[in-house]
């Protein structure tokens, strides 16, 4: 098949419903934001080898890819429209690879309401890559930015953190998950986030700063810090942990580091002032998402950086690196 | 350095005059077309090996990733305004090599006016690939399409044709240059296309069908029929040639043949109504670029599939291939 048969067999299905599009058989595409709304752009990539074990299934590699750029429109507030696709390939890679790829994008795409605007299919001497821009649209001026939070803002995070990371080691099998459904729970967590894409654009006018968990909560409550220009406070014993990580973290030392620093949690972590605290408790309730509070914003004292503190019984935690950055860390 | 400072250091000073890229801080950027105006999205992919040579200099590199991409938005009529970018690379790529990277796109930016919304960096065991999402601007419902050529309408296609195909050849030593000037020349269309971004966009209600030439001549043209349901003649004798590209072709037989389906020309193919060529040749002179008449367009006749007839001496010139498809061919 050459590009222009897969594009017509496994592509241009994914772009029927968006009539910018042009069922993929033109140069562009064409996208208009509603009236009073703003776009907000992403892109990512994904590595075999590097993001995901070179042997994921196809269906997994699609949908992760798509998700990760997802997470951080949801982060933004933003609800997800559309995204463009690169997709770099081995040339020995077989159809059936294709057909899983595209049938994971048609999978998410009827869950996330999204659709392909455009594409480019490449062929590498490397590994499978896959590079995303997603598109989603805010009210203007209303995205949830990085450098919003405020002395005295509480720090809260959706869902769970660490699973992504402690399913990553027993994949590895440097951890031991407790039994087979607890390791397949924290596997299938780093396998495929779940970008918070109903919560994200409910947290406009609470929020005032967030932030999606890919790089490890530390590291990026610290982004969110060094933006803002305060620091951070993180109670360890609030952390909210799955039943699952919290089983190996209360059996191998080590592990709770590994869940505040590890990467993958697409989770959103943001801040907010204490008196939005019972519209975040009705919010957690309406969508189903446990939101905890896990520590708080304070402001710079004379002469000192941002940085984030994470309190272990009043004692501060000793955390070897922050979290993952893709040039010194694999 | 890691993939934060990289970015401080290399790719937020191209991010500054944007507002909307809020200084590359964010998880995501922000962007509105012009009132009145709608947004045209671009996605394409550079491999080392596959696109450029793996030893071509980053300046080159940057450049041409990005040029790609404006070339399809000039095609469509669109004002490029900014672009996404995912740049992956092989661990032990030095800092040289970004900075120069940058260097290339900073001149680039200068020159067209673009500015970088966003991006990711990740690394790879394979080798450097670039992929940018190029976004432009349009009147809305003014882009040009693919799907409007219509009977009788003249094909044209501005500046010269095959000098990237035949400048690749050179390279690989399959054809001699006549000179190391005629040699520089065919190399450097070859290295860095010049998309047409100043033609582009006033070929708006001028053209009736426009695409950029990637693919070659005659596979692009092909396209264009495909979704028009129409064919097209082409006359060999008037293709334009650069007097480098001529004084080869007139030497080494094929090398038509080449100039006609080779890629990577990134001019503009359009088909206009015969009317329309008064105001073609003063467009031609008011941005100093040449536009030939090159065939026209006609009906199918009963049954018959869209196809493109290169006329040579009143034969028709027989092509092993129309030109480039990613899978089936480097």
């Amino acid at each position: 098949l050459d590009e222009f048969q897969l594009t017509a067999r496994y592509f241009a299905p994914l772009a029927r419903e968006f009539p910018g599009a042009f069922g993929l058989l033109d140069d562009a595409a064409i996208f208009s934001p509603g009236a009073g709304n703003e776009l907000v752009l992403k892109t990512d990539t994904i590595v075999a080898g590097i993001d995901f074990p070179p042997d994921e299934l196809p269906h997994f590699v699609a949908r992760k890819a798509l998700r990760v750029n997802l997470s951080d429109l949801a982060a933004k507030g933003a609800v997800p429209r559309a995204y463009l696709l690169d997709l770099i390939l081995p040339k020995n890679t077989d159809e059936a690879w294709i057909a899983g790829f595209a049938a994971g994008l048609a999978d998410d795409q009827a869950e996330y309401g999204v659709h392909l605007l455009g594409g480019d299919t490449s062929s590498t001497s490397g590994p499978i890559t896959v590079a995303i821009t997603a598109i989603g649209e805010v009210r203007v001026g209303r995205m949830i930015r990085r450098n919003g939070a405020r002395h005295g803002d509480i720090v809260f995070v959706t869902g769970t953190v660490g699973d992504a990371a402690l399913g990553l080691e027993v994949l590895r099998g440097k951890s031991m998950a407790s039994d087979s459904t607890d390791a397949e729970y924290l596997v299938g967590r780093y396998r495929l986030p779940q970008p918070r894409t109903m919560l994200g654009p409910r947290l406009i006018g609470i929020a005032n700063a967030a932030i999606d968990v890919s790089d490890g909560l530390v590291a990026d409550l610290h982004h969110i810090c060094t933006v803002s220009r305060l620091s951070a406070f993180v109670d360890a014993v609030q952390i909210p942990l799955s039943r699952a990580a919290r089983s190996i973290v209360t059996r191998e030392s080590g592990c709770l580091a590994t869940a505040l620093t590890g990467g993958d949690d697409y989770e959103i972590l943001f801040t907010a002032h204490p008196d939005a605290t019972p519209a975040i408790r009705q919010l957690s309730q309406a969508v189903g998402v446990p939101i905890t509070n896990i520590g708080r914003i304070s402001a710079l004292s004379g002469g000192e950086q941002p940085r984030v503190t994470v309190l272990d019984d009043e004692r501060s935690l000793q955390l070897r690196s922050e979290g993952w950055t893709h040039f010194s860390t694999t």
